[in-house]
Formats: C-alpha cells, sequence, structure tokens
C-alpha cells in the first residue's frame, strides 16, 4: 500500500447511496486527503458533514474534477455519461455506480472478492454492478472456483429501496392505506419512467426496470450478462426472473445451480463458501437457521442459507442469498473498488 | 348428470376454508338436499346462514354422517384421521382438504381440469392438493399435453393465509408495529408448532411448514410429491424453493421447465393455456400487464404471465403464475372435486 493521500469527489453526495458512501469513508478505508461533495444545481449550497467537518455541497461541473483522485459518480446514468469522461480527462479515476458503463468492454465491472484484479485494465472509469448481481457473484464464485459451474436459474425477492427513497416511501403510504382500508395510490413502482404503476404494498410486481424486446425486462438482462462479465464466463448459461415485493431494504434470492464436478456435497459447498471472504453461511434447518431480509439489512456480507442438493440431479444444488442492497449492492462495494485499487496499487 | 340430489356435511364449518366452501355451495354447484354444519365442541352451537337459513353447528362425532351423501373435511390432518374412516364406513364420499390421505395409494389426488377421471378410483376418501402445487399443476398440464416436460425448478412466493387467521392477523399487527416503530413481535410464522418464530412483515421467510431430514421442508416435498402423482409423472423431475412474504391472499411461483418437443414458442405455450379450462393468460410486456396477487385474490382463475424462452436452452422456458391460495387452493377446488363427481356420474 503507498502512503499517499488522495483527493475524493463524491457526485450525487446528497443522495441515498451518495450517503452511505460518505459514512463509509469516515471509517478510513483509505488515507482521504480531501472530499468534495457535488451534486445537481438544485441540491447545491446544501451542507453536510463528513468527520464532524461540514462540507458545502458544490454543483458538479467539468471543472470539478480538477486535482480530483477518485471520483465516485452516484447520480444517475445521464450524469455519469456527461461528466465521468470529464472526470476522467482531468486526471481523477471514476467508479460509477449507474448502469452507463457496465457492459462497455474498456471499462472493468468490479466485485473485489470476484475479480478485483481486472482494476489493472480500467482506462479511467470502473463500474460498480447491479446490486442483484453482487450479491449472486459474490455466493457464486468460490462455487465456481470449487466445483465449476455448468447452469444458474435465479429467481429474485428483492426489496423497494434498491428503487430509490421514492419508492420506499410510496410503500410506506401505500401499507398506511391498505391498513385504514382506503385505496392505494401508485405512481413510483414497478418503474418510476414506465407507463403505468401498480400497488407493492402487500403484493408483488414481476417487472423491475423496463422491459426489453425479448420479453425480459432490464433488471433480467443485467443480472445475466452483468454476471458473465463478473465472472469471465461468457458461455455460462444463466436465466433470471426478477420480482420486487413489499420489503424495505435487502434482496434476496432463490438459485438453481448446476456444478462440473461429480460428487459434490452440501457439506463441500458450505466448505467453499465459508472459506470465501464477504459470506457468510446461515444454515441449519434444525435450529431453523437460514438469512432473511430483516436479518441481512445493515450488514456487509453476503448471506447464504437453505442449500440443498437437487433431489433428481447430483450435480444440481440450491441456495437462498440475501444481502442489502444499499450496502454490498451498492455502497459498499463501491468503496470497496477504491479500497482495493489503492491496496493493490492500482492508483 | 343425474337428478339425484344430495346430503352434504362440511367439517371445520367455522375455520376460514369450511366458511368460503358453504359460500360456493349457495351457487348451487350440485343439487344440495341438506346441509350440516360440523365443528369441534368449542365452536359447537354456533350458528352459521346457508341460503338465508339457519343452520346450528353441530360437534363431529362418528354418528354425524349417517346419512350424508357428501363430507368435506377441512379442520386438520387429525380430525380427517379419526373421523374420514367413519364417514366413509356410513357410506359418504370424503373430500378432504389437509395433508392426511394426499399421498396415501388408494385416495385419488384431484385438481378436476387436471386429472378429474382418477375420482373413479376412490374408495370413500378424495384427497385436495395443497394451494401451491393446485395452481402449479392447473398451468403445466395443458404444457405437459401439448409439449411433455422433461424438467420443473419453482420457486414461490406465498401469502400468509395459507397458514391460517392467525397469520394474517400476525402481519397486521407486525405491519403496524413497524410503522409505529415498536418492535415486531412474532408467534406464529414461519409455524405454529415450530421452536423458533420470526417476523414476516416487511420480510421474507425461506421456511413454510417443518423441516424434512433431507434439507426440504415439508412444503417443499408436498409441491414435488404431490405434482408427480396429479399429472401422474412419477419419474419428472420436479425441485422446489417455498418462501413466505408480507402478502395476504395469493400465492405466486416463479417456474423454469423444460419440455419434450422441439421447435416449441411462446406462442404455442400461450395457446395452449388459453385453450385450458381454468387459465387466464395475462402476459404483454408492452402495456406492462402481468398477473399479480393483488389482482388474482377473489377471483377464481389460475392466472399466468412473464412466459419467455430461456436464452441458452431452447426447451427452457419461465412462467409466473398467480392464483388465489383460498380459493382455486382450497375451497373451490375442493367444491369443484365434489362438483365434477356428480356431473361425471361418479357417485
Amino acid at each position: 500500500m503507498s502512503n499517499q493521500s488522495y483527493n475524493v469527489a463524491i457526485v450525487g453526495a446528497t443522495g441515498a447511496v451518495g450517503q452511505k458512501i460518505m459514512q463509509l469513508l469516515e471509517n478510513d478505508p483509505f488515507p482521504i486527503h480531501e472530499i468534495k461533495a457535488l451534486s445537481s444545481n438544485r441540491s447545491a449550497g446544501k451542507t453536510l458533514t463528513f468527520k464532524n467537518q461540514e462540507i458545502v455541497v458544490e454543483e458538479a461541473m467539468p471543472e470539478s474534477f480538477t486535482n480530483i483522485d477518485i471520483a465516485f459518480f452516484s447520480a444517475g446514468g445521464a450524469v455519469s455519461q456527461t461528466l465521468a469522461p470529464e472526470a476522467v480527462k482531468r486526471g481523477a479515476i471514476v467508479i460509477d455506480n449507474t448502469s452507463a458503463y457496465r457492459m462497455n468492454e474498456d471499462v472493468p465491472l468490479i466485485v473485489p472478492e470476484v475479480n478485483g484484479n481486472d482494476i489493472a485494465n480500467h482506462q479511467g472509469i470502473i463500474a460498480n454492478p447491479n446490486c442483484s448481481t453482487i450479491q449472486m457473484v459474490v455466493a457464486l464464485k468460490p462455487i465456481l472456483q470449487s466445483f465449476g459451474l455448468r447452469r444458474i436459474v435465479v429467481s429474485t425477492y428483492q426489496s423497494v429501496s434498491g428503487a430509490g427513497l421514492d419508492a420506499v416511501q410510496e410503500l410506506e403510504i401505500q401499507t398506511k392505506q391498505y391498513i385504514n382500508d382506503e385505496e392505494m395510490t401508485a405512481s413510483v413502482l414497478p418503474v418510476g419512467k414506465d407507463k403505468n404503476h401498480y400497488p407493492i404494498a402487500f403484493n408483488a410486481l414481476p417487472q423491475i426496470d423496463v422491459f426489453e424486446n425479448n420479453g425480459y425486462t432490464a433488471e433480467e438482462m443485467k443480472m445475466i450478462n452483468e454476471t458473465k462479465k463478473i465472472m469471465n464466463t461468457p458461455n455460462l448459461p444463466i436465466a433470471a426472473t426478477c420480482i420486487r415485493l413489499p420489503i424495505v431494504t435487502s434482496h434476496s434470492e432463490s438459485i438453481y445451480i448446476e456444478v462440473e464436478q461429480n460428487d459434490v456435497t452440501v457439506p463441500d459447498i458450505w466448505e467453499a463458501l465459508e472459506q470465501a471472504e464477504g459470506i457468510t453461511v446461515q444454515d441449519n434447518p434444525e435450529t431453523q437457521t437460514y438469512p432473511t431480509p430483516l436479518d441481512a439489512s445493515g450488514q456487509e456480507d453476503v448471506f447464504v442459507g437453505r442449500v440443498r442438493q437437487d433431489l433428481d440431479f447430483a450435480k444440481g444444488f440450491h441456495l437462498w442469498i440475501v444481502s442489502d442492497n444499499l450496502l454490498k449492492g451498492a455502497a459498499l462495494n463501491t468503496v470497496q473498488i477504491a479500497e482495493t485499487m489503492v491496496k493493490k496499487g492500482f492508483i
């Protein structure tokens, strides 16, 4: 690790993920010299606190990135499209938390435990994957490494915070409406920018993000394509069905996998998971021990339980994977990318 | 159809499913001569209304079944174990809504649209399948018939009403506690009779019914074994992961199937589903049309949407199946069994 310290900018500093990133940076994951909070014109002038010091939020402009070493972008794809190249031009390394650059060939898509060394290939921009992808690859990489993988089928159970603060408020309002026997009003979910909106309280919506032409949603295609890129398994068959649920925080995933090796057992899989970084195994039917979104919320790890061998296919296994979508699924992974970059001397 | 009319008894008449059965019988699915409401000693003496007439609930005893033609049992497995044979001994045909006899070789397990003719093999008792099984086989039978099936992988999204009225109340109480920032108290879910209880509000519990020795829950094994029996496909590979969610009514299922035939398309599957009884296809990404548990509640059909061909396996398809677990999943199917029995002259 170098002894240098770094000038950091956070674009979208007043947003939910931007705020979490600032909180995590207070724990000194790497030496910070100066920190700059950037936002849209609308939030400029607000004050935020970092390590007990007040910081005035500035409007993000190309010139904002002069002398910045690391710029965290978390203000939507359009802002990243416009300003990330400006930041790179001025010598900053961008860690982008939007989907703008994830599938670009010259942009590494990083989950540090899984493919941290790919950071070396960056050309100024490093992308942070989608929340539902991150927790899946953290859990499946050790299995891929130990036993090989020949297919993945995932059904998700996703919380509303993945759709932003508006969606969290919508769930709260609808819940109160339902309890008071009032009609539920919907204007955010399933997708703010899509035509129709449906209640999420006491419901399940089989749409996350907009539909693509092949009948899959953009969220489902993100899980499929990002997973292949991160694990460097372009030919691995992956299928995803993504469902939004009335849960505030943490995503869960019911995953079916087939391994390559013969004679793999459930204890073999537990062992591979337990030896990996960032995973906690919670799996004991006798004590009814398994991960739940309420328990995982506020925790940094990816939690795995309900590991079962398929009853018909010896190479088939079922897992239940839960993680906080705002932490490992977003802010924490972003900060860990910067931390890894510094630790491994990639900056 | 015969012109006879029938004497009917309802065991568990004061319970949630018993009440729904009585409501459905008011619509004259078959000619009823007399109706008898039976219950435990505790509820005996209460009065219920059937077709605007008051009926006094009687305690269920062996003698209660003298002169009864059809007895609906919906008062738990123990009551069925004790009293169903007594009813049969006295000449009644029992339609049992508990899991007591479902896997008995000489008890037909019936979903009328799927295997109605198996009623002919009954020896006094006919079993009604588990709710999560019924909606799956209704949707998959037409696909099996048209294209063959070589595997099923299902992840469920199940409502609390499947665990009874206590569980519905628990969700309501916890929801209010959460909204009021109070600690949530749990004493019913995931399983009333199991050791530990966890909050369901704003959560997901990967346990429905108790765990079996193989690490699967009893609910998961019911889905696997009952499906094979109903569809008469003992060697069809089926895997299930069952999850309880903060939804009041209607179960949803994310299902992956592989068909036997080559060159099957999504429109082929829509067509097979649309021509089948008891199914409504709701599937149009352009208009964001898909089934949800809120929309399905109170409806009699099984709703199918999000039909997609797998991106890697031409014979693989994904479906999203939703149905009211108290109607088609319980009371309605039970009444339809009796209706089919009468229509087909099996009584």
